[in-house]
């Protein structure tokens, strides 16, 4: 056990956070990821200028080396964004004066035309591709187990429930095949908007005017940018038209909201006196050593309670005037970076939820002598199968 | 004038949203619309019913000639709608009694094998088609105009605005182009998830097991259901896989924001200071009667900043337990209304707005010598020229 | 049944939001309450200008007849909002019209000096306080209710239940207990903010001047106004101040979870498998007729979930530019009357259902044996004893 | 320059947070202190307990000097929280090892009886009491610098604008007491709602059986826990009854409002066409270096922006079912320390801001001149000295 408090620094360790501590989401998406980000986008601007021929191979590959140094200390960089605003300015500091020490005379090259917002838009882009990945990854793992379940279940026998009364009967699979098609399609969305997710580049004010006073075409300067990044080329800089930031935001709501549906159906059927599911490793508790808790399911829950409030300032931040809004765009960061982050630690724990999933038939149809549900499931048979007809977007047979 | 206070009634006319009063989409999303949606719905089932041989097309014919008879008073169900906690439930009374009157015995065939979430959640996408039609309708208009504007100042200098401050020149046309497109992202999306906008229909718990009972096949119930509604059928019922609910919302949120960010430009543009752009009929003000506001854009600020906050129940709303949650659905039914006619109002007023800007070059070049704005807007034209390139989704030519 | 959709008018009737369909909270914060209390704040404004010597005694008689007569159309005003962005400019005119005909050359001294959000902002305060008074007494009357089944169950065991699964023992009675301090606490909180709802009254850009320009002192003049409508008359005008729209904001959120809460625990305890409790009368269903649902529980649920996002809305209005913001201002105005409303349907829902609420200790007892909940509930009764203590703020022994 | 990016630990560093890096509330909120807030309630519990005579004082020694030692690993503890959902589950292991170790056989007597939410919610309430206490200050120095501005401007004329157009003129002296005035709201809601945070205790399921099945009268030990806390006693344990958050919540969100509109207004007063303050020590741009841009304001802007949703959430959380809720307790933890360090960073920055902001009264008068405003301001000074007159809560004199 060692000290987390010194006071050199206070950074946030995840202890608040349990949904996505310690998962591959967690570590895309944190301050060193952030960095890393903005340095590859900074060592990518430099290879497409010198592409381009606006500035020397050999200052594009000192960028490029510099970037790639490990150098760069993020506490120091969030200590002096406060003076601009932003952190690319301090970055950018830092990185020329590296620069310089290895190429003299190039540092110049580094960060040629474009402006804070390009870079830090385009890095929160290669954030957000990278964390989608991982995300879209495990939703297609949490879809593969619930299509396990739909089919074993298929045929399994239990009340539905609305609210909160007995209804009709269902079967477990046609519930499980429901919450696969809401995974699928949170999969879909994941997969369209991450093939979507654009490089930002236009310079001070979006017209790309620094980089042709350079002698670079811009536009052809934005598709190298992008092939550079595996992102794609946008139709006009977007400072401040955020389309990308506003599918995204729709996108997260959406997977919170999917895996939110499975843990709350989850969470009704480990209660005590339902006892139809159970987590594969229940939670433990500090004060009731006997107690198994749907942990894994309360974490999803708990994801799914914050994200809508932040895409809701996403969304908010559209509304954006002039080419750089004063407070609308800095607003999108942190929540953008938390809505990534909790859905990363949601996937990536309902994959595990769904792969572990206990199912117990026999109380199922206990529970259904307790209500009066009466009614045939003839048709839930046939609905699971049709169900489990559809692949997944994006995958080889999808 | 008279009295809007009676005692027998206290609707809301619109007295708080000057965004949408008197506006198309306010016509489309009111009570009286969501009525006569319901009856569409319950008509259409029956139709549909009868399709399939499941009840007499006689009684198909008296469900429809009674839907459509306007005897249904809206005030009276919301009051009985406590009771089962939807409208639905006195709907079907008031619709069986009157159909027993113009044909007695066929009663027993209207809603037959329904649950009340199957009309209402119809209804609420019948409503939603309609409002997003008017809004696409809106958006494209909104469009044309920002073409029109684009192409005339595509060499209009003014100065870029960042943090408030002057940036380098850019000009009005890559401002209006970079509108446009935002207006187009909207619409584009709009009319997408217009075209996939699903019936519900399910029966008591999701299982079409109702339906079958009665010796129709599911569906095919379903395919003609939404075949009469000029809507999609679903894969599966999504009475709680909330994903239309869900889609619809990040659109109004875009909608809305893309809408914002154009009033937000105004809002700036229109300053007394500033006096670059100003709406083409000004507002009025009780006290000052010289004042000409830009209350256009106001009531488009005023609809961008409602509608995330709506859209985040919504999306909150996914995470719905059981097969019908006691809560989340019927937190639903406001917000979305809501958000539909904010939108609704915010495209009309926007295509207003957009076809009525009054710029001023002039003032556009005397403000660039306030600031030190210097650079080149040579790229500008060509951004334009391309963007302006782009077509409307759906539109012909598109 | 008469028909709601004449095209004449597309009012909202409550249709999609039974939580408060036909409670006094609804008729309190609709559009006829609104205008009402429109003209009472113009009436009064008139009458405290008459006491200030600034209009004629005769001019206050006849703009105060003038606004009682009934004579003014809610949904005309509302398709005139949209020309100056706020309903007061035509009913301003409409006013002195009506004026003019009872008393001619009377007319100009109704709203002298006053700005349309010195009416509209108090006549919202004015709405507030008439619904904050309705939503006080259910509050205190739930209350009443609760402390008469913890006083009823102080000692009758029940499972506690912590993240889905039995813990130890409690009692129904500390439950109870515990729901009553959180309605007192919700009590308490509407009762101290109602009595601190202000008027608004700054003239033009809240300088007073308007009004010292006709010989008027401003500052008695807002005194007197106050003192008319049985509002507090604020430290400074509060037209970009929104202290009080913030405060109510807090209070009604607080609210809305308070009463979410309740309904929170009575539909787990209400669950098929758990029966522990039931709400007097159970709403019925469309599709199974056999059903009993706990509606009124819903209901709440369905209010606990909207009000958050409205509140959001109006906390983020607080950051308003200017003397009169273009959009922040025009954005509460709406969100401010719904949650109003769901918070006063909520309110009287929850004083039925905390006053019929049936509850089973048999079943209780038979619960706990189902899971290993030990442990001694000795301390619990004490705690009753203890929680009963408190007293209603405000009530008399409180 | 070292790196931050090694795969051990991916903490966040505040590189997306600007608006409160570096400033005490960050380091008062990170997850080192609340690791120290959650021992410190440990030892405090175990002292409490030692008083009351339920474990031996020699334990609580060893409690306290262990939870004193900073031995402990917020990241490691992060990893192992997702096992049982909460951290304190294992640090109550690590705790009671490391007391194992210093005195063997008293680590029985740690954590005796509580639950993890004893503890961790009553470390949140310490965390926000301290970082209340900072904001305070902060909030009480940015009034100070009102009122020398308020005073000092108390006759300087200048444009009120209403929907961004000039209006009446106005004083910047009754601008800034407006400010000071909303701040001061401000602050008096922090002062009265950090005095009245309590303590958390309860055990398994808020009943205090299990401190009394040790011998410890429940009542009695609540009280020596709050006091060694510097917190307040709860009149019930408050595990599902989130009244201290909610209220917490609300002032939140008004602090973040309120310090939005002083920028809201220094920003629109900043532009470049308007020029009439600016703040003291503008920001710098990275591709323009001659920009000076309001900074501070902007960073003030984007933490307005953001504490609303979060906000909703926490209020959202209210509605928690049963004796520990599956997601809504879970939900409210990040939202209410971010909210809090927005806050906490917002609140500095204004104290900074303004006391710094440069007024310009010739650019006032000059810029009067382009609008119509006539008007007098007379009746402003008077104003302003009376809202002068207002004291501060809880200080001196106040």
């Amino acid at each position: 056990m060692t000290s987390d408090d010194s006071p050199a620094r206070e950074g946030d360790a995840g202890l608040l956070t349990p949904v996505s501590a310690g998962s591959p989401a967690e570590a895309a998406t944190g301050d060193g990821a952030v960095l890393r980000a903005m340095l590859d986008a900074e060592a990518a601007l430099a290879r497409a200028q010198a592409e381009a021929g606006g500035i020397p191979g050999r200052a594009a590959e000192a960028v490029t080396k510099t970037a790639g140094s490990g150098r760069f200390d993020a506490r120091g960089l969030a200590l002096r964004a406060g003076a601009g605003g932003n952190p690319v300015i301090p970055l950018v500091a830092d990185l020329r004066a590296a620069v310089a020490q290895l190429s003299p005379g190039d540092e110049e090259f580094a960060h040629r035309g474009a402006t804070s917002q390009d870079i830090l838009d385009t890095a929160l882009m290669l954030v957000a591709a990278r964390t989608l990945d991982l995300i879209g990854a495990d939703l297609a793992a949490t879809a593969a187990s619930l299509a396990t379940l739909a089919d074993r279940h298929r045929a399994t026998v239990m009340a539905a429930r609305t609210l909160t009364q007995h209804a009709v009967p269902t079967t477990f699979g046609l519930k499980a095949a429901g919450w696969r098609s809401l995974v699928l399609d949170a999969h879909d969305r994941v997969v369209r908007v991450r093939s979507t997710l654009p490089v930002q580049l236009g310079g001070a004010a979006g017209t790309l005017a620094a980089f042709e006073a350079y002698g670079m075409e811009g536009e052809g300067l934005v598709d190298a940018f992008a092939r550079e990044l595996g992102l794609s080329a946008p139709e006009l800089p977007w400072h401040v038209l955020r389309t990308p930031v506003a599918d995204l935001a729709g996108v997260l709501a959406f997977c919170a909201g999917a895996l939110g549906k499975v843990a709350a159906d989850v969470l009704v059927l480990s209660r005590t006196e339902v006892g139809e599911v159970a987590e594969g490793t229940g939670g433990v508790s500090s004060s009731m050593p006997h107690k198994r808790n749907p942990v894994r399911s309360v974490l999803l829950a708990s994801a799914a309670r914050q994200v809508p409030a932040l895409v809701s300032t996403l969304y908010a931040s559209m509304a954006a005037e002039d080419e750089r809004p004063p407070g609308a765009w800095h607003a999108e960061w942190s929540p953008l970076r938390e809505a990534l982050r909790l859905c990363g630690g949601a996937a990536r724990g309902a994959a595990v939820l769904c792969g572990e999933l206990s199912v117990f038939p026999e109380r199922m149809r206990g529970n259904l002598a307790l209500g009066e549900a009466v009614g045939g499931v003839g048709t839930a048979e046939g609905m699971v199968a049709r169900a489990l007809g559809r692949g997944v977007l994006g995958a080889p047979g999808g």
